[in-house]
């Protein structure tokens, strides 16, 4: 596939996207499915937060047939709707998936609009797993182009750049010509928003959301013959400039198909801030080594890089705090050897056992470390000091979840989402996902 | 109504849309009917228009209960689905009212949720008023404070700035109290898309479209208790900076309600981009000077400022290239006597006289000229020399559009839009909207 300079990107994506197939990507399936598992597991796990009820109040009377399901409810919309809805849901605790380069979120933009409109008009699992291979392929390369400038000046990059994997993947699965994927990718140019002084409030769930339902939108329009700029990423007045970046073509578009993105994605085990991970990690280690002796500690000091103490020092007010705090991580790891969803909840961040102990964290830079790595030193009041290193955290691509713990995140996630959806068989869908017909026994609440 | 320094732009938006009642705007009424009767024009002007009708196929499917009007047409949508068309329709042709201080077209993003949600709840003509008046107010407003940097960067500003009017419009016409007016102003800045590079395609119409509807979401969402950032608008990874300007603060949120943006609006008497309503009006008096002379037409020379030239020198392919044409507004003036809707489509574009007379056009750099001003002189092949200057064109604020002349482009675009839309009654509704219970007679197909 050789192009001219003066293509679009839009024009190149195009290509790439119409002339690629089951054959081109089966490699990448088994992340692929890995992917939507944890996107399964953070969707059901907030399926029933009140951001999301709320959500569902707003649309269900702007809902046309209820053609998809929503994730781990009753509920049912069309499939704008439950793109939506869906994409909020798995990520509205950022315990989805991540893809460090860019720290997007993958799957909820992409996954959520591909499975709602397969469902709606009965695409294959296999048409499935191309549309989203590559929806996360160009959401991916969008981010890479114009990171790390992008997110650092405000941008949302998971919704901005969500929407153009969401309109490829929906465009994809609906079988558009090139010209058209090129225009569905234009129009996602021009509904790409949202940004990040929102993140602590529910308005960057709209972001989310909208990314999945507006990139299907995109392809919808595109196939009814709208038009766009193939320039409208890198144009002069096109959408990365607008936003605030020279992009970087190379990044871009340059080696299509020669690599590809969703084998960088991670899969987090605790729903704590990514940097956070290394110093629970240590903290495991430090707690077996402990045994009996917590109330023996001392003090505790953690020492990582720049970029973790940069959001480490946050007082602890709720469970948004909790999630980017170094004090509770650590606390709640060596005090109760756990960090799921429960332990960054108000009920754990309260406990006077937890205060007490992360009143005991100091933080302190150790710039010879790197990024996502942790130190953890611990006095004990006998004098005997602990300490443990972790380079790579549990769920880094040096140290991956296995698959067997995306399945128990998936279980953990509909026990404490409350859903009665039948987690088994989602396990066993999703696995086999390349041989089903169909996705709808996948989206079915009940056996 | 005094305001503390450090509160958000959100905050003090929200007080003042809360706070102010028919009383405060009663005065500004009049111009707020008009950009209403000028909105009617251009959205029954388009409203069978290819691009209209696509987008109706795709959202169709997507419709809850069909609550309210397609404009001009028998369909009916969900308000969030009506919103969305009939923006597109209104604002298709860029032929509807012009904010100057930013090219902000104000009524499409914010009449039509507004109309839509009052149709579907029963508000009153007053109730509209209020918040038309406002949603315009807050979205100028936010557009005075990153212009001109905003657009010049690529963003369209229609777009961008018309979700944030349509949301306070919302939630005004929903009686939200200040802190959800407040959250929907800030889940707007979530919302806010559109670029320049897509203008010449229909994908310019999805980023109207989606301010208009994404304002009643935003509205919608934050009535069941959506939260948002109070900066989102002016904070530091808000949406101004995002978007690349230090957000002027004295022209956001200073002397909120000692004067109205809506007093500034102005109406458009020609399909043609603004700065050369001028080139026709002096081609106009021109004609009249030639009688039948203009087979004697050696040369048309157009001066005007750098403004005038920097969009004039394109070649006319089509309807789009027309509409920024110097020389074919100065074709069809001369010629035609016209520049109405008829004038720049294709019909017109190729006619060869036309075609002829356009290649005897020049522009020509006169930096003493003013922005918005024009002076055309005639070479004829007799040797004699015909001069004409217009220093306010028809339609600016210092010659506005009367209300005859407002009423008169309405029953054009009626019936060049094809539609069988009651016109002396919609005429009649909008300038007694004040005393209407409701709209749905304003908005009915039928006698």
């Amino acid at each position: 596939m050789r192009h001219d300079e003066a293509q679009g990107a839009g024009t190149i994506f195009a290509d790439f996207v119409a002339g690629t197939s089951w054959t081109d990507v089966a490699a990448q399936s088994r992340e692929a499915k890995r992917s939507i598992l944890n996107f399964f597991a953070t969707a059901l796990g907030s399926a029933h937060d009140p951001a999301v009820s709320a959500a569902l109040r707003v649309l269900a009377p702007f809902s046309g047939a209820a053609t998809s399901a929503v994730i781990g409810r009753p509920e049912r919309l069309d499939a704008m709707g439950a793109a939506f809805i869906n994409a909020i849901s798995a990520n509205l605790l950022d315990f989805d998936d991540t893809h460090l380069d860019t720290i997007i979120h993958p799957a909820a933009p992409v996954a959520a609009p591909v499975l709602a409109l397969a469902e709606a008009r009965g695409f294959s699992g296999r048409d499935v797993l191309v549309a989203f291979i590559l929806g996360v392929e160009i959401e991916c390369r969008v981010g890479n182009a114009v990171s790390p400038g992008h997110y650092a000046r405000g941008w949302h990059i998971t919704s901005t750049c969500g929407v153009f994997g969401a309109a490829a993947a929906c465009a994809k699965l609906l079988g558009l010509p090139a010209d058209q994927i090129s225009n569905a990718l234009g129009i996602a140019a021009s509904q790409s928003a949202g940004i990040v002084e929102n993140l602590p409030s529910a308005a960057k769930n709209v972001s989310v959301g909208n990314a999945a339902r507006n990139g299907l939108f995109a392809a919808l329009l595109a196939a009814e013959g709208y038009s766009a700029s193939s320039r409208a990423i890198e144009g002069p007045l096109g959408w990365s400039r607008a936003m605030g970046d020279e992009p970087n073509l190379a990044r871009l578009t340059g080696g299509l198909g020669q690599g590809w993105e969703i084998a960088k994605n991670t899969y987090k085990p605790y729903p704590a801030g990514i940097v956070f991970h290394a110093v629970i990690d240590a903290c495991f280690k430090l707690r077996a080594k402990l045994s009996q002796r917590i109330d023996q500690i001392e003090s505790v000091t953690v020492q990582g890089s720049a970029l973790l103490l940069a959001r480490g020092d946050r007082v602890v007010r709720n469970e948004r705090d909790a999630r980017v705090s170094i004090h509770h991580c650590a606390a709640c790891a060596l005090l109760l050897g756990a960090a799921g969803v429960v332990e960054f909840t108000d009920a754990t961040v309260f406990r006077p056992d937890i205060v007490s102990l992360r009143e005991k964290v100091r933080a302190q830079l150790d710039a010879s470390l790197p990024d996502g790595a942790a130190r953890v030193n611990i006095q004990l009041t006998s004098g005997e000091m602990l300490s443990e290193i972790v380079m790579a955290a549990k769920g880094s691509l040096a140290d991956p979840l296995s698959d067997r713990d995306i399945e128990a995140k998936l279980r953990d996630g509909a026990r404490l989402g409350g859903t009665n959806w039948d987690i088994d068989r989602i396990i066993d869908d999703v696995w086999r996902l390349d041989t089903l017909a169909g996705v709808s026994s996948l989206l079915r609440p009940h056996g």
